[in-house]
Parts: C-alpha cells; structure tokens; sequence
C-alpha cells in the first residue's frame, strides 16, 4: 500500500499527531483488548515506521557512519528525536561495555493528552517509539532492543528509554554472488 | 482516557505523521474489511479529534467570531489547514445561497507515501479530515456536511473536499434555567 517518495514534507502540528497517534492506541486497545498485545502490535508498526524513516533521515541529515554504539545513541537522541518529535533526550546511564544507555525524554509529545485509567496500567502507551529504534538501526545494521524502564504517564519522574546494542549485523552476501 | 492540557506542543515530522496515519488505515482496514466502515471509523475518528482540535485553535489563532459562512471556510482553510497540516487549500466553487464551497488541496500530506492497492478503490484513505472539520465547526455551532469529491490519490487531477453548512446550532438554555 505505501510506497516511498522523494518529496520532503513539511511539519505538522503537535496536536493533531498526539491525537491522530491516541486514536491509534484506542483501536488497538479496542481490537487486541491484553495490553501486552497492544505494546507487541504498536513497537511492531514502530518497526515498520524506523524502517522507513531511517531513509528519510539518512538522506537530510548530516550523518557519517558511526564508529562507535556511543556515536549511534547521540545521533538517535540529538538528531533523530530532534527531526521526528522535536525534543532532544538526555543520553547516560552508559552500561560499562558502552552497549547500553538510557534515553532521558524529559517530555513526550505522544501523551500530552493522555491519562490512563487504572485498567491499563500495563499499557506501554508510547511503545511504538521503541519499534521505530529498533526498525531504524536495524537497516543500518544494527540490532537492538528497546523498552521503557520509566514513564512519567505512570508517575515517574521522567521517562527513561533503555537502549542496548545486541549484535552488529554483518551484510550476507547474495547466494551465488562469488 | 485524554484530558486537555494547556502546552502547547511543537511541531512533528510529516513523514511520521504521515506514516503513523498509515499505520491507522491499516489497521482500520484490517478490523473491518469493507471500505465503506472504514471510511465510516476515519470520519468518526476525525469528528473527535476536530472537537480537540479547535480548543487548541481558538486559543491561538487571533480569529473574531465569523459573520458568514464565506468567513468560516476561508478560516478553515488559511488557519486551519495551514496550523494543523501546513498546508494551505483553495475555497473555490461557491453555491449560489453561499452555503456550499469547495476546499481544493494541491498537495496532501496524508498521501505522500501512499498507493492505493485496486482492492481499496471505495477506500476514501484521507477520510479522517472530513470528520476534524465536521467535529471542530460543531463546537462552534454549525452543522456541517463534508465529503471527498475528488481525490489525487485516486488519479484525479487535485483533491477536491465539499463543505456544505446544514444548519446553524442554537444553544438551548439548560431546562429549567429560565
């Protein structure tokens, strides 16, 4: 049904997305009805979305490949986020092997409208966006996982996107290319 | 499940926006299967977030209230549009009682990465804005019907929306105020 085009679109307001992404939850919620369902089907059309997106930025943005997973993480948070939602999260929490490190988001575009009532406490409202990391670093090669660890929608401080590098993924080439 | 709230939130990228309400036809799609319910859903969709919308709207536009139907459409289509979407349509087309024009969208950001498959001919993809005009000019007292009469998407040479104002509200005073 979709189909990539060179044209590059201009911005659109907050509202209408954080509402147009709300009815999107609201469907889910409707049609799977176990939040744990909800949060595989929404990081799952997350995927799709990174998977495109990834073309989009490479294309306006600046970017060398990166030589490091530090590097990666930086240009998700200062770059990425900047384009796609328009706030920067705060990057720390580095794990020692320099694989894994938090996203700080210290405001989320997707839930300035949202409250969740009691019987969705399970509900990862925002998960998509930990689909579209996974789905954009993983055409440049990289797999990863996503989760929240906090959520200020439930009443933490912050919240707090855990990011880990699991592999590096090696270009296989086509069978019978020798 | 949403609540208002007073920030005003930034701007977000066309392609994710556009691509998350891809995301939503989809899965709108696969819950109901004929195009005509879908297109019904997207309306209804589209209803709730234009009553959302025009809080939001009459908060930051400097607009006074509109005399004539003539005013109304040209404020949909220069602010509206042009603050939710970005874009800005054509009111053209006039009835001769000034109670019907027509909004001639040049570009579509709903559509950019979009192919309709043959299947979804009866599909009206960007169904949802109907439904957020019909929603936002309720709240301000006018009923109002909206529909695609035209479509690019589906080889017509622009898109052409239809907006026709059915009735004028009245406030009823709440029983018993008198």
């Amino acid at each position: 049904m979709a189909r990539a085009n060179a044209n590059t679109q201009g911005r659109v307001s907050g509202e209408l997305f954080t509402l147009t992404y709300g009815s999107l939850v609201a469907q889910l919620i409707k049609d799977y009805e176990e939040p744990s369902e909800v949060n595989k089907q929404l990081e799952k059309m997350g995927h799709n979305i990174g998977m495109r997106l990834i073309d989009d930025f490479l294309a306006h943005e600046p970017v060398e490949k990166c030589q490091e997973f530090r590097e990666t993480a930086d240009v998700v948070a200062k770059l990425g986020f900047k384009r796609f939602l328009g706030i920067t999260p705060i990057v720390n929490n580095w794990s020692e092997d320099g694989k894994s490190c938090s996203l700080i988001l210290e405001e989320n575009p997707l839930v300035t409208f949202v409250e969740l009532p009691e019987e969705q406490s399970e509900l990862q409202f925002s998960n998509i966006i930990c689909g579209v990391i996974r789905g954009a670093l993983e055409v440049i090669q990289m797999r990863v996982e996503v989760s929240f660890v906090k959520d200020a929608l439930k009443g933490d401080d912050v919240t707090e996107l855990r990011l880990t590098l699991l592999e590096l993924l090696v270009d296989e080439p086509p069978p019978g290319d020798d």
